[in-house]
């Protein structure tokens, strides 16, 4: 019988992250029950997100001590107790940190015949989808506007400066190095980029946006929020997506200026899940694969191999080390190898 | 000639306002110049905003050191070198803590006849129009919703509540004392109201909106903001009004559940100023004198006497003596005194 490796969650963390939270353990491989599917699993998308589920019920149930880690999965189904799945389909799945996961086939999502599959995790899944739903559906850009990003480098934030580059607006990017900030301007066209490590963000960022900000796409709240919104132009939208600085940290604080400058300045603020937007997924699928197919934006997929690597490839993006989605192969796509 | 008493910012505070930072002078009366109009003030608005006026530019300039004090008031026209305005007009500006000041027309506004002139503050003017088009252009109400309003005896916390009544909502009170909360309920038919100063504002909180907060109209921010925060529902709207529980303090921090809530929760919060929603202040001014004369909406004005009492009016206010709208009058209406 086929074994399954499973990674748990050994300890929930009580600042931040590390490898030690984790353990991987080998057990048999399961069988779906009634109306269940068993998916095995080919790539694990890597949010920052994983890590705010470990600190409780968030948009989803949380994460716990002893729980296989929870991952949004693409995977094929290789036994089907469902009528509505059948062997060899591919899927996405909130399953796990597993070669072999039984979900319930009301939780599983077939999926449409695009290659790479990595691209149904990034730029026409969940990292594309974000970025265009929190820029297009809230920030509401018009052409002329100046669009900031934070974690530009990431999954999300790479796709929002090029979009709004796509919609005429200046887009500018803020990541952890002077590194990442040339890839972004460099690679991915971004009118500027600023290194939120930089002694005088503040001032930096005024440079990069002297006509102010009229959208911000946060990804990562706390300190670098906080300059943003001193930034922002009179009915400004901040796009909350997530607040990456602030998951491994036990208590927070809130930026200073909050709520007294949304007044003064008419700022609309507003968060969001991707799956908010369901209905305009249609049109987003479409812009961003036209987009794609005219060479308007770039994918950067960033691939970590062997399911052993999950727990460094979170802990790594978590630190910032990813360049575009991070995500883990467990196997191979099973049209290249023709099973 | 007649004298022209004004009072003027002899210092801005540094944390907590007292009436020793005014200081009243006499002096000579002014005359209209070009384009100018001399108005006798008829009355003051007493707001917190004031108070936020002095700590720097907000919607509008900052009161500066040795200003006469800023205000918005209802005066009478006293002399006019502009065609668009006579003698005996009664108008609004921004003018001043004085009994006479002369101001551009071009920032003057003729009033509908209305009287008592206290409702062109207070039900009919800045204090109903505030509470009408944040709850109705930023909260979107629907009939079931709960909403929660901060400052609830204060002069525009008192008609948010009102009008949450008249289409169709919970309306819960959040107040600084016993008293307040009695009155909020008991003469303004709130259905419920909680002591902000009490030990467990987050559990009497919870208890008054057992099915969560879908609207929380904020006029306070801090610690009051933040526990509401924590009870929004999914999709709720935060209605940023004004901070006044800010004003007074020099380092100011923000909700910590920033801005991790709005995402979990989807939530917009959102600022404005009454004068933003102009387009709609003849559907709100309609709705709101039906509901009057319907005996809907109940008024309250708190008229202190005497321009001398200005800054104690402020001072008071920002210590929550007030119940509804506070004004101070400076002299009788005209047409009571058939001058």
């Amino acid at each position: 019988m086929t074994r399954n490796r499973q990674i748990f969650v050994r300890e929930l963390p009580k600042a931040e992250l590390s490898e030690e939270h984790f353990e991987m353990r080998e057990g048999d491989m399961p069988s779906a029950g009634d109306n269940e599917v068993l998916v095995r699993t080919i790539l694990i998308s890597i949010d920052a997100a994983n890590r705010a589920w470990m600190k409780g019920p968030t948009y989803r149930k949380a994460v716990k001590e002893r729980d296989v880690m929870h991952a949004y999965c693409i995977g094929e189904v290789v036994e089907s107790n469902d009528g509505a799945f059948k062997t060899g389909d591919i899927v996405a799945a909130e399953a796990g940190w597993a070669d072999y996961s039984a979900v319930a086939a009301a939780d599983v999502q077939k999926l449409p015949d695009i290659r790479p599959l990595s691209h149904l995790l990034s730029v026409l899944g969940i990292a594309g989808k974000t970025a265009y739903h929190g820029l297009v559906g809230i920030g509401q850009p018009r052409a002329g506007n100046t669009v900031v990003v934070s974690a530009a480098a990431g999954s999300v934030g790479m796709y929002v400066g090029q979009i709004a580059k796509v919609l005429g607006c200046r887009a500018v990017g803020i990541a952890g190095s002077a590194e990442k900030c040339d890839w972004v301007t460099g690679e991915l066209g971004f009118d500027a980029c600023v290194n939120h490590r930089s002694d005088n963000l503040f001032r930096e960022l005024k440079a990069a946006c002297p006509d102010g900000i009229d959208i911000y796409f946060d990804n990562v709240g706390g300190a670098v929020l906080e300059t943003a919104l001193f930034q922002m132009n009179m009915k400004g939208r901040i796009v909350c997506c997530g607040a990456a600085s602030q998951y491994d940290i036990e208590d927070t604080t809130g930026p200073r200026n909050l709520p007294g400058i949304l007044v003064v300045k008419r700022l609309r603020m507003e968060g969001f899940i991707y799956f908010d937007f369901a209905k305009q997924d249609e049109k987003a699928e479409q812009n961003l694969s036209t987009w794609l197919e005219e060479g308007k934006i770039k994918v950067v997929d960033d691939i970590v191999g062997g399911l052993e690597n999950a727990p460094h490839a979170l802990v790594g993006l978590l630190a910032g080390e990813n360049r575009g989605k991070r995500m883990v192969r467990v196997a191979p796509d099973p049209a290249k190898t023709g099973r």
